[in-house]
């Protein structure tokens, strides 16, 4: 059979377990060569063929409903329900997404992108199943590392106090993207080693109902004997003790073993938690060998070797620069600590953690936590830098608000893939951090033109002593531009000039410098001169410089990849109204008050019109205007 | 001894368990006569006292530091630290803040007010006193319900998995601030109803360091045997499966079995977790019998009935309104449900859980889980509504813009607490919201002038099926209009004019209207006639009305009780740049980029001027510019 025939997943139902076997190594191979020309999610999703076999095999997708949680491993889920043919387009501008898309296919229920919210999504459908008196079946997958996260804990909380039935499929890869952490994880590995007790259990609890009712004191130590009877059947107890029945481990490679419990499940009333054991990269040597994890998303790579294609000679990525720079501050300042939420190797943390191993703190899936164990820290005069990504911040906004900044708090946020990140999409694209966090009162935010300026923000991050300072910065690489040998501190809320011009001003940052930059260049030979400003700390403004700008009653230009609405243009808007530049012509460039799909990122750029020919007309529209008030 | 006399713990050492009961009943009627005047959490209070003592005699504060979660139970510690002088002036202005303090007191160590921090304030002080090679204890009082909320897990698996010393006090008075709520919950009953085992423990985990250790399949069984046993005399297994020593459950009000735990505690390396049970209310007959927990957050009272002293026939509270009407909308509309972060009682939706259980939903102190979860039902093609304080909507921000509004799903929030909100001071304001709010696409935001207009809001809402809906309300009453007895919706996005005018604008909404018509009313007398209006949807914006105020040029003054960063009146900012109304004359108040303090709502509004004289200055501000440029 042809993958790209498959309409759905129908076809499985009278497949044998030695067919469904072949069929499996058949998606295998596809994903391996699929990917190997786009990039994507392999290891997670090869670790998942079985297991997405089995679930669509057992279960009657759309009437039951699989959530993903992240998503990246849906890939199997797409081929089951009729996309195979789209996987030459995966994660390409108008392609098919990387993550579960509502649009895409009627299997898909709930979208996602971040980890730990398939089971608040699974509670509210399992509730309105009910309200609507419904049959069907909610079957959340989540893995081990998304359980830690704070949402998920909550969930799993409420699930197993409201009883009803939802079946939690736990797809337990002994890592979430790099290793795990945590308590939980402990429990899960001593319940991995365990062993298979489930048949003994339900003899052991037929037994256990056989014992008659007594009263008083013995029915409580009866009680205690059949609890503790109970652990010593059920290597799950921790998620019994939250109300779940445990079936599992489970050898998420084995059909038969698989079918088995999945049957259990179904049968099971109330919360039922199916612990599967995967592994990451199945079935593809390179992947399989590789502890590190770095199959978890790749670029193209040579099937055969498991290389990876990479542009020679590739400028330092961005965040490679902050965690050197952070290795080299480490080294004269004590204070400093690193923490990040389970991406040691997203933030490009392993040569500090090898040098530092004691100041390096991966809290696992767990922003909230992270945000505020960081403030603690600083209130001991500690220096924490939080290594996380903008997309990721927003889980960390309350901490912010009222744990950081409002305690004003010594706590330097590094803010990795801040503006527009491509291939992962609307759920990953860094592009809100501005506008929730310039009104947030203390927090200083700045942005660096490259990676140069970059490692002396950093180091003007960990010198600055009067609260929460950030520094972000772009997924990839950085320009390629020569590196000071020795930092130095910029002053907070100073502006630089880049280029100067007499007609009008572009105030710019970051990734949008080069393009400022050219269309002023484009307008100079239109005899049109053209400032152009790095305005590197986008909270605090440089008052100095934009006074001199607007009592001159230049034109302005704001240049910015992240949302227009509460960005840094309006607070150029709002420091015009403040100082009563009335007549101040500003126009603002930005992202506009909708998402942004996936795609490479100059194609999502000319699509939001954030490009060098607007910024040309946004000048030149201004500058008639300003002739007539003249 | 004078309590004002006290000058810290030390006086506590000597004291025997004789002395400290007297004590104990002494700072109870403290407690009960001060709160009785000024109002304040008596009932969390009153259940720590002996808790709070016992900690203080076997701590040495600051050097061990003592971080209370929510904070509101830390009176007895300012008692203690040398406060009970201020509590007359008890969360009033300028006076002793309800919550801990920095400033207060080199005792208060973290600040709180949101729940759930401790934990992950104290791992980042343990961990910095193990850096810095210190000795002291970090202590975390933490109460049952907070332990549910996602960051404290979070939290809690971290701690774990790093072994450090860290001594977590679970202060389980069977309720967070109303029912708990969770899996946990039941855990923590079923661990209550256990009984004291510690010591059969001790000797059970010595016994169980004489098993000889074995090899092969036979030790993974003897280690099953251990496990199990340790689980029949231990009841905290759920505390010792994430890592914990477990010593309880201790009788918080005994003086006796806190120190012989307290001591253990303080011997055991690693993280130890001191169970203990109190009762809310204690010492205070209302207090304790009430089981509603209407004692957790009081208004001044009379001390011998309890009764509360309240004004008389005032209008009916805002959150009242919209639950009533939420009632009523119930009636007819089988998708309407209502989830609630443990804010049955703060959301006054006593009634509304009585005439439909099956359809209100308390998952616990978990914001992150309650808007997810909403999301989950509205994908089924229910309308959830979640009653949350805007403060706390805080911690959902990411489940906002990732799950929520991405998928543009018809989920309302009814946002209650918005604005100032008094004497919980500065981590309660809800000021945030608007600028967090407005930035992320497919919102909408409303807030009404009156509760007439509320009851329409939430019907509107009810009736809106294009996406996400917000309506936000003040603390607090009413105005005291009179109900239309049928709803209407209202156009969304279409303003109201309050007041014609022709020489300015006010825009303005919610609290703030009332102080705006009376500006217009002394500006009138002046001969200066200023148009008001209800800006009611704060997203999207009145474009119409607004093109005609501004193609008019008429100044325009908007007022919003929120912060002015990214707020209300940066929208109409950004509207005029967008729309090239460059000479419009605009000006805005609202609340400046600092955290503000507790106090009487009127006092805050006059320190930041936001008021009628200032409203007043700034439209007379605007208008001889008006004039030169005409």
């Amino acid at each position: 059979m042809d993958l790209t025939e498959i309409k759905d997943p129908s076809f499985l139902k009278n497949m044998s377990n030695e067919e469904l076997e072949q069929f499996a190594a058949k998606i295998r191979q596809f994903l391996i060569e699929k990917l190997s020309v786009t990039g994507g999610h392999l290891g997670a999703n090869l670790g998942v063929v079985e297991l997405t076999l089995a679930l669509h095999k057992l279960f009657q997708s759309p009437k039951d409903k699989f959530i993903f949680d992240v998503g990246h491993q849906s890939y199997i889920h797409k081929i089951l329900t009729g996309r195979a043919g789209q996987f030459d387009t995966l994660r390409q501008y108008k392609g098919l997404c990387g993550f579960p898309k509502v649009r895409e296919s009627e299997h898909d229920v709930w979208e996602t992108g971040h980890s730990s919210t398939s089971l608040s999504a699974a509670m509210g459908m399992t509730i309105a199943r009910d309200l609507k008196k419904e049959d069907s079946h909610i079957v959340p997958i989540i893995g081990d590392g998304a359980l830690t996260g704070g949402m998920a804990l909550e969930a799993l909380n409420h699930i197993g106090h409201e009883k009803k039935d939802i079946i939690v499929i736990l797809n337990d890869n002994e890592m979430s993207i790099a290793n795990n952490v945590g308590a939980l994880h402990n429990a899960l590995g001593r319940m991995r080693s365990a062993g298979k007790y489930k048949r003994v259990k339900d003899e052991m609890e037929w037994l256990m109902k056989k014992i008659p009712a007594v009263g008083g004191r013995l029915a409580q130590t009866a009680e205690r004997v059949k609890d503790s009877m109970k652990y010593f059947m059920v290597p799950g107890m921790l998620f019994e003790e939250f109300g779940f029945t445990y079936y599992g481990p489970v050898d998420g490679h084995d059909f038969s073993a698989l079918q088995e419990n999945l049957q259990y499940a179904k049968k099971t009333g109330g919360p039922v938690l199916v612990h599967v054991i995967t592994q990451k990269g199945k079935g593809y040597q390179p992947a399989e060998t590789d502890m590190k994890d770095r199959w978890h998303g790749v670029g193209p790579y040579k099937i055969d070797s498991g290389e990876k294609i990479k542009p020679v000679d590739a400028p330092p990525a961005w965040s490679e620069v902050v965690s050197s720079t952070l290795q080299k501050k480490a080294r004269e300042d004590e204070r400093l600590t690193v923490i990040t939420p389970a991406m040691i190797l997203g933030s490009k943390l392993e040569k500090f953690q090898k040098e530092f191993p004691e100041r390096l703190f991966d809290v696992g899936i767990a922003e909230q936590h992270a945000a505020t164990m960081s403030a603690g820290l600083a209130t001991q005069g500690m220096k924490p830098f939080l290594a996380i990504y903008s997309t990721f911040l927003q889980r960390a906004y309350d901490q912010l608000v009222h744990d950081v900044c409002r305690q004003n708090l010594n706590v330097m946020f590094g803010i990795d893939r801040a503006g527009l990140v491509g291939a992962d999409g609307e759920t990953h694209q860094g592009v809100f951090d501005i506008s929730f966090l310039r009104s947030i009162p203390n927090m200083v935010v700045m942005m660096p033109k490259d990676e140069n300026e970059c490692q002396h923000m950093v180091h003007t991050a960990v010198e600055y002593d009067d609260g929460p300072i950030a520094v972000r910065y772009p997924r990839g690489n950085g320009l390629g531009v020569a590196m000071d040998e020795t930092f130095h501190s910029i002053e907070i809320g100073s502006w630089e000039i880049l280029k100067e011009g007499s007609d009008a001003a572009i105030l710019t940052f970051g990734t949008t410098i080069p393009m400022a930059l050219q269309a002023s260049k484009e307008l100079q030979a239109k005899g049109i001169s053209v400032k152009v400003i790095n305005a590197r700390f986008i909270k605090p403004l440089d008052e100095r410089m934009l006074h001199e700008l607007m009592s001159m009653n230049l034109p302005i230009l704001t240049i910015e990849e992240a949302v227009l609405k509460g960005g840094f243009g309006s607070s150029v808007l709002e420091f015009a109204e403040e100082n009563d530049y009335q007549n101040q012509a500003i126009q603002r460039m930005g992202i506009p008050d909708r998402y942004i799909e996936h795609g490479k990122v100059d194609q999502l750029l000319e699509e939001i019109g954030l490009t060098k020919e607007q910024a040309i007309q946004h000048i030149q529209r201004m500058l008639p205007s300003k002739q007539q008030r003249a």
